[in-house]
């Protein structure tokens, strides 16, 4: 693990704390995934679970990103139903659908039987994964967990869901076993991200894949109260907070007040805009993914234009969502270059 | 086809050009769809384009929310893979997947290959369907296309899709070839949508389904003049023209530029907020469809809410996108009265 000082003019964190560092620094939402051929080479004999559970292959996936394209930050690989298997709940995740919930829970029954987690019981293969990738990472290490609203959609939907009108249902009409189902689940993700920073991150990403489907008084009233509890819980061990959704564009003052450092902002909201919402909080974001397609000199121009309306401060560059499969790492990698020359101080 | 005198006092195209009527008018995206018995009764015996492309049916499954509903408007049934059919396009709407499209556009061959859509020829059926429709029905009757981007997409892809990137690869990439496709496009929508208009449609709805996964600066640059062309084009015959897409927080301003009268919008922007970003267009929306589960109190509550944020004046209530399909029809017609009863003027 290296030593804090270390990590003293770090631009992913000096720009998490809204400075600017030596360069804006950049990593990439799933730059651990299936863009990289030697992820792809250990996915031929691992399950997407089994590497998420075994210390050494989750830290060695991790670290792939950083040596080849040269990220100014490592993310846990992990997946955000991580937490759910941790409470027990029974659950696979399928190739080209995403994760499919066993029982999908329906009742009050259903909800009063969620347990409690205690990480180093449940899940103690994570805070293991950060403990080895700290010791290997030369850089700063985020910790990661899916958000108490999108656990709830899997969780009642079963799996993905479109329209989540099984959930929203929940919480239209019953909106005290609502608030049990979140509360229980936000103790649980507040209890990972603790085990995750005790074990070595220097910062955490909340992702709420689904908040954008909830209208911004939804969104106040049903899920912005458990992100808040667990943002609000780790304030105390100091590490950035990174808060994440996509099609938040309306949520995104809501989600800086949550109790977050640095908001995510997908590629729909133009940086500059973004700024203006999250009341002086730092930025992450937000090429369109689907953009790393066009040839090398749109891709830089579209660079360009995200530093530009990123403003130089506060800003962590990344992409408005997670890489695609498709993508070709060298492109990544000139993205990265690209950023660092452009923003390097001289 | 009712005298033009019928409709001088009309809710629904009052509202359309910016004035408050005797109540605020009220129609659903979809009403006429899986949620009502008799239309799924009529769809186990005939597909979905079936009904499309046979006036009568066509007609009948539009009248049926009227009698049911009492909305304030009849929007044709019709597919926004319509213009692709007359445009020679193979194509199937598969239940519960979407429009699959059997040959991909995926070469400049192809995109030259689209001929010209001349409705009385290629689709005659769209406008007889709307003299059927305008003829029995009581209120005004929508026209109704989607949008070039939109139908690029599938056109593209293939079918639906969730990120869209072989049509964002085509529009970087090669940025010509797109336009010619988009003007393609924009040419045989437009052609479309006059005709419905000179078959007595009242209004159109330019339907953009995908927009919302543009960054305003691509869609300006690469969805909007296509729809522009669309709506200016329409200009002369005098018929409101609503523009609408899902998840376009973002692009109000711009869509509402592009010749709007009428910015449907999604339950993602409250209808307040939304009304600044418009420019003195009329605004349509803007419930959330899986509201529409709760009970009946929460409903009427979310109701009143979007009305109160509508302001009452150049406001058609709607919801932020379709009916789903496990919606009780008996919701709906409450929510009508509701919304009438509250608004009408004392």
């Amino acid at each position: 693990m290296p030593e804090m000082s270390a990590y003293a003019d770090d631009p992913f964190l000096t720009a998490c704390h809204g400075g600017k560092g030596r360069w804006t620094p950049v990593w990439f939402m799933r730059q651990a995934g299936r863009s990289l051929p030697e992820y792809r080479a250990l996915r031929e004999r691992h399950t997407m679970l089994d590497l998420c559970r075994t210390p050494e292959l989750a830290a060695e996936v991790s670290l792939q990103p950083l040596r080849r394209l040269g990220v100014d930050a490592a993310i846990l690989f992990s997946d955000i139903v991580v937490t759910l298997l941790g409470l027990g709940i029974s659950l696979d995740i399928e190739p080209g659908l995403g994760p499919v919930i066993h029982e999908p829970l329906r009742s009050k029954e259903d909800i009063a039987g969620l347990g409690t987690l205690v990480p180093e019981r449940d899940i103690p293969f994570v805070a293991e994964s950060v403990r080895i990738l700290v010791r290997e990472a030369h850089v700063p290490v985020i910790g990661f967990a899916g958000a108490p609203f999108t656990l709830a959609s899997y969780l009642i939907e079963g799996g993905p869901s479109r329209h989540h009108a099984r959930t929203k249902n929940l919480m239209h009409t019953e909106p005290e076993l609502w608030r049990e189902l979140m509360e229980r689940l936000a103790s649980a993700v507040l209890a990972s991200l603790r085990s995750q920073v005790e074990a070595g991150a220097a910062a955490v990403q909340l992702f709420d894949s689904w908040a954008g489907t909830l209208s911004p008084r939804d969104y106040e009233r049903y899920a912005l109260p458990a992100s808040q509890a667990i943002l609000e819980g780790l304030r105390d061990l100091g590490a950035p907070r990174i808060h994440f959704g996509v099609g938040t564009g309306e949520l995104l003052a809501l989600m800086a007040d949550a109790g977050a450092d640095v908001v995510g902002v997908d590629w729909r909201v133009p940086l500059d805009a973004a700024r203006a919402r999250v009341g002086g909080r730092a930025l992450q974001g937000n090429l369109d993914p689907a953009a790393l397609f066009a040839p090398a000199d749109v891709v830089m121009r579209e660079v360009d234009d995200v530093l530009k309306r990123g403003g130089g401060k506060g800003h962590i560059f990344n992409l408005g969502h997670g890489v695609l499969p498709d993508t070709d790492p060298e492109v990544l990698r000139r993205i990265v270059d690209h950023v660092h020359s452009r923003t390097e101080e001289t």
